[in-house]
């Protein structure tokens, strides 16, 4: 305890002499990140070797499924039966496979949210049983909120379904919904049991999902990892033109340095000031909502990314062929990088609200060289405004 | 990583003979527990203490009060605005203080959880500011709940008006509101960033609640420090009779030795099979319920734990001294500890749902001495049934 804290039991009349009680405790956690293809094949023991657990309620299941899953496997519902059907099944499957909307729409209210948590309440799962969900980094996120909710946590088990769920969001601690306008205004930081990326659900995404994930990989490079950039600029046009066998390092390697940063940065429900890999994300959020949600996160994401490299450059931190080596990969990779709503003032209120949403005093993260990022509470206006400028300049919407 | 899971990685044209990332890591976090008088006073630090983050976010607050208290002290949020409102307050504090509905009836449906999510959403505040909660432990649970899950959880600092909160229910890291009909069905495992005692609250409650916080510290000390328990006894004459100095310690240990659980039992969160001090709960938590709530939780624990000390002396672990001694203190408490709902077919199913509020398998505590709990997952339904004869011939209503 604090000298602070032994102060507030002296002599005062309105204070109770006692001891403050200051108590300390850890919580340990353990994340299982498997890299597969068909994990739902009934030969594939992925899956099957993550429910370990002796207790019998550990062998049990529910499953819930992105509805552009469903659509683009119209069998997942019958394979994940099909899995958890044999003759001595990993876990007993306690209803069948829930169907549910996909993308941003399963979470702008409550109803998705309800049906997931009233599919555990009716096939009267508890906390050590499971929850399997297949889908994109909406329907993990929906989903996974219900599942942390429900009976204060059931154990939740992720197949992410696109690039960017599988190297990116589908790794993270964190769901949510949102609420009052606000993106993930509720939710909660929560480890899922297992991550499961399975590699064959990229084939069906559409060529505007496909490219979504790379910008956080690039994203994540830029914080992290120089070599890792000049990889996927090596095999830019590989990964534009959608070749699996260039893909698959690229978002192992991305997903290992978001699974890195959660466990090794220090505070990964973020309570005190450690911040996510957030780098371009202040304006990424706000094009989204400036869009009403047309501009997809990965698009966003390439924006942001972009401009704030730009910013780097514009005040004299990132050297200028930098900045622009970030513009050219990303155009690369399939990205327009403009957009209109970049010109709205209320751009900048992205910047409170992303200080709002991490909490805590604004920490804008920049870069100071590739892979090497600083954080500032400082952001010049005008500077932005010219980044912008640049930005339209070189993309070409912007023209 | 396990054997087991490298396996995964062999052999199967369905797998990536990727390895596995199993990667552990720990939160740490610390629990702030005071006990003071006269919390809102103005020059009274307590409540000041413990808001010492040099990040300006975590000196904004909005307060929620319980409407019971509201009508005992008609003062409260004039109280809370002064000392927000000093020239150099401790925290801005954002809102005028809410009142909300005490009691049960505010866990029942969404809307006090909304009620308070919007006051989050309204203020601006952000995950490092603070969301003070004056009140008994339902409103502490369902205002915690809005806190824990707006922006992924702002902190919590928890004022707890009753005996039972201020002993018990205030002091562990649980929300949570009913859905299904379950009690606390929805809810999550958060750590306050304070608890406040402030006794002369507890002077205003009416004798009914007054009471309910003795059957928590009868328990716990059972379980705990069969010391504790003679001190109980010792004085049960004067805690019956609302004695305030000899009540004082006996709140205080109880809500040290709930504290002491969280903090050394290795697992709060409840992840694996640790589990809470929930001694005569399974039978609590389904009288409640088989009552509509018009038992409260209280007096269904006082005739639980009346009953499990029973049942352990009519399977033969305990002393029938002993059993008849746990009976006979309640019964000085002012408990009367018979219920008719303790004969419906139907409080068996509180053993199924007890287990499934829980997670994993049955584990229901019992004891072998005072100070000495142990655990099983066997129950034996005729000596229950027969215990509960014994309860209803001891207690004055079921004669």
């Amino acid at each position: 305890m604090s000298d602070r804290s032994r102060r507030a039991g002296n002599g005062n009349g309105h204070r109770d002499p006692g001891i403050p009680v200051d108590a300390a405790f850890r919580v340990d956690f353990v994340h299982r990140l498997r890299f597969t293809r068909d994990a739902l094949h009934p030969d594939n023991p992925t899956l099957r070797d993550v429910l370990t657990d002796p207790d019998p309620t550990s062998r049990r299941l529910v499953a819930v499924i992105d509805s552009g899953v469903a659509r683009a496997w119209p069998d997942v519902a019958e394979r994940v039966q099909d899995y958890f059907g044999g003759p001595d099944p990993a876990a007993a499957l306690m209803a069948e496979p829930m169907v549910v909307t996909g993308g941003e729409a399963g979470k702008n209210d409550l109803s998705t949210f309800e049906a997931v948590t009233r599919l555990i309440h009716d096939s009267g799962i508890c906390r050590h049983s499971y929850v399997l969900v297949i889908g994109g980094g909406a329907v993990l996120d929906v989903a996974g909120f219900a599942a942390a909710t429900s009976h204060r946590g059931v154990r939740l088990l992720r197949l992410p379904t696109t690039t960017l769920a599988q190297g990116d969001a589908g790794i993270g601690v964190k769901n949510g919904i949102n609420a009052f306008g606000k993106k993930n205004f509720l939710g909660s930081f929560a480890v899922p049991w297992a991550v499961i990326n399975d590699e064959p659900f990229l084939t069906t995404l559409s060529d505007r999902d496909w490219r979504c994930g790379l910008s956080e990989a690039v994203k994540v490079a830029l914080l992290k990892d120089a070599a890792f950039l000049d990889r996927i600029e090596a095999r830019a046009d590989a990964l534009a033109a959608r070749d699996e066998a260039a893909a698959r390092p690229v978002i192992r390697r991305s997903a290992e340095l978001h699974l890195q940063h959660i466990v090794s940065a220090g505070d990964p429900f973020e309570l005190g000031g450690a911040r996510p890999l957030d780098f371009g994300h202040w304006s990424a959020h706000k094009l989204e909502q400036l869009s009403n949600f047309e501009v997809p996160h990965g698009e966003a994401v390439a924006t942001g990314v972009a401009l704030d490299a730009l910013y780097s450059a514009m005040i004299g931190r990132l050297a200028g062929t930098d900045a622009e080596r970030v513009v050219r990969l990303l155009e690369r990779l399939g990205f327009d990088l403009f957009h209109p709503q970049l010109r709205a003032p209320a751009l900048f209120d992205g910047l409170e609200e992303f200080r709002e949403h991490l909490g805590g005093t604004l920490a804008i993260t920049l870069l100071d060289g590739i892979g090497r990022p600083y954080e500032t509470d400082d952001i010049d206006r005008e500077h932005m405004a010219r980044a912008i400028d640049q930005l339209a300049a070189m993309a070409p919407s912007g023209r």
